[in-house]
């Protein structure tokens, strides 16, 4: 927990707000081993648990040499302060008043931890989607801090991106059992949260990649039937759509609403060059050796906007170079082709 | 009104139909210039509404020398049966226990009362969307009594668009005054609706018009600021969230969520070779001058479905060609950009 009042790029604060964080192997004696794994929308700290492809032999990191350290973001619902916390300033639980959380107010409060653990210069900062998002900004705010950045799947949202979002939020709000975000200790909006993630998933993915598994087979569980009515003027399901509903229920159990809404907003944010006097200003602080990481088939963040990113930070005299995975997962392509993503990115290592 | 009973694929039956229809213009004396001009999912019979730049001169319909005939699909609400009519087994209105309609039951009766009019042959059957779902099965059910067929931005519908669909009537169906589809003459799920229909415009759009039109601009109307708290934790809307918003609202007062879910399930059942022997056995049937059209930047019935099938069906020895409109409006462009329709469909007419 940090004693402190944290102010915010929105004008609010958080008071004494916890960060819960996850360190795997040990800190080396110069203090110089250390990765931090930034997580995504519905991450935790145990990046061991989320993204364990990292740690297996040839990956990327190695806990005889690195020291691993995951921090969970603000606004989620796995240990750091979020909308299930207690409000200081009221002694009630945030629920839907939760500030509106910046990325960069994320990496600040983030270098304070690095910094209270000793560490004058992470080794690596690595991160996807919305951890990428905090790679960025650390690459930005922090420029002596870190030596190697790499930033996977993102770039500032697009128009579709945040209308995407937008509606997740009002799938959520549509819900009855939402009340107004003060549903508190009783059951969330289930309908609305699964809703969400599933419109979630299907941003995720591709069309290609449904194509492969789904097509336009029946729902393989049961047998339903698509051409038939039954009761009440229901269908049998598809097999794509028994796919997402599954998803949206098995969300429910491991995540809060509020945090939903707290962390698309958050996701919204995310503009590196805001505020700056010039993209060129912002972009030539830099000083870490910057990979960004597109893939072909995203179209909630598409590599064309990665790599256009990435010759501007060029142009601002700053080293990134841009790399693209081939897979026709779409933006979940860092999670379901590890393989791939390690391959392409041992030679930034060497 | 058809007095009869209709039997449906679905195994239900329809009793003493009633089909809405409108006629522009004037059939000749050989009744043979009468052009059939299919609607999509919120379309009407009243094609010189929603579809007015087809009339215009130098256009492809000229009401001086063609007969046009729009005709209200079943499930719709605007004139024909549908979950607002009374069922004729109960006396009740049917609601959510509206018959499943296939795209095939659809196009039996519309011949029907084609028949009905003395029209022996179509000079044209005409259609987008569901619209040229209902063409291309005129093409294939009934060979001798089309002339020409054009079917714009359809395929069946692969896995990504069967989700959507089904995400969108999740939509509705999770809005608390849904009442199971028994909403009857109160309010409707207004709050389901606008978000089923904002969805479905996102399928409708692309990436790069949304990219265009709204970027990361904050709403365009109102005081909005995204990058910061309001009351209840909101925070302002971008552009594109004022946007979808809207499309919702004024979806509303236009169109009946039973017939949404209705349509939308039509929607998922066309399949031109489901039950025939192979796919050159349904599309050798074909006789009619076929141009199938497709978009290329739409994401909903992406133009490489279009062309396979075009490809099959000149394989199976029927007369198709293949054009495709360079368009940044995704699958609406036969809407958003009249006169390039137009010009690419003009050569077929000469």
């Amino acid at each position: 927990m940090l004693h402190e009042v944290l102010p915010l790029e929105s004008g609010e604060e958080l008071v004494n707000p916890t960060l819960h964080y996850a360190v795997y192997g040990r800190l080396n004696a110069a203090r110089d081993n250390a990765v931090l794994v930034c997580h995504a929308l519905s991450g935790s700290a145990q990046v061991a648990e989320w993204w364990p492809q990292l740690f297996l032999p040839g990956g990327l990191l190695d806990l005889e040499r690195d020291c691993v350290i995951g921090i969970n973001i603000f606004g989620s619902c796995y240990g750091s302060t979020g909308p299930q916390s207690i409000d200081p300033a009221t002694g009630e639980v945030y629920g839907p008043t939760f500030p509106l959380i910046n990325i960069r107010d994320m990496v600040r409060v983030e270098a304070k931890l690095i910094e209270s653990l000793g560490i004058a210069r992470l080794k690596l900062a690595i991160g996807a989607s919305i951890g990428g998002m905090q790679v960025l900004e650390w690459a930005i705010l922090f420029p002596e801090r870190v030596a190697r950045a790499i930033s996977i799947g993102v770039a500032p949202l697009g128009a579709m991106g945040l209308g995407l979002n937008h509606l997740q939020r009002q799938a959520i709000m549509l819900d009855p059992a939402w009340k107004g975000g003060y549903y508190g200790d009783g059951p969330q909006p289930e309908g609305g949260l699964a809703l969400a993630r599933a419109l979630g998933i299907i941003s995720y993915k591709s069309v290609p990649l449904f194509e492969q598994r789904f097509n336009r087979k029946p729902n393989r569980h049961g047998e339903e039937n698509p051409w038939i009515s039954t009761s009440a003027g229901q269908n049998g399901r598809f097999d794509v759509a028994g796919y997402l509903d599954h998803q949206g229920e098995k969300f429910n159990p491991r995540f809060d609403a509020n945090s939903y809404i707290a962390i698309t907003r958050t996701m919204d944010t995310f503009d590196p060059v805001r505020g700056h006097e010039s993209p060129f200003v912002a972009y030539s602080r830099i000083t870490a050796h910057l990979t960004l990481v597109g893939i072909s088939t995203d179209w909630l963040f598409p590599p064309e906007d990665i790599r256009s990113m990435a010759a501007i930070i060029r142009a601002a005299g700053a080293r990134c170079d841009y790399r693209e995975m081939a897979s026709v997962h779409g933006h979940d392509a860092f999670l379901a082709e590890p393989e791939q993503l390690v391959r392409l990115l041992t030679p930034v290592f060497e």
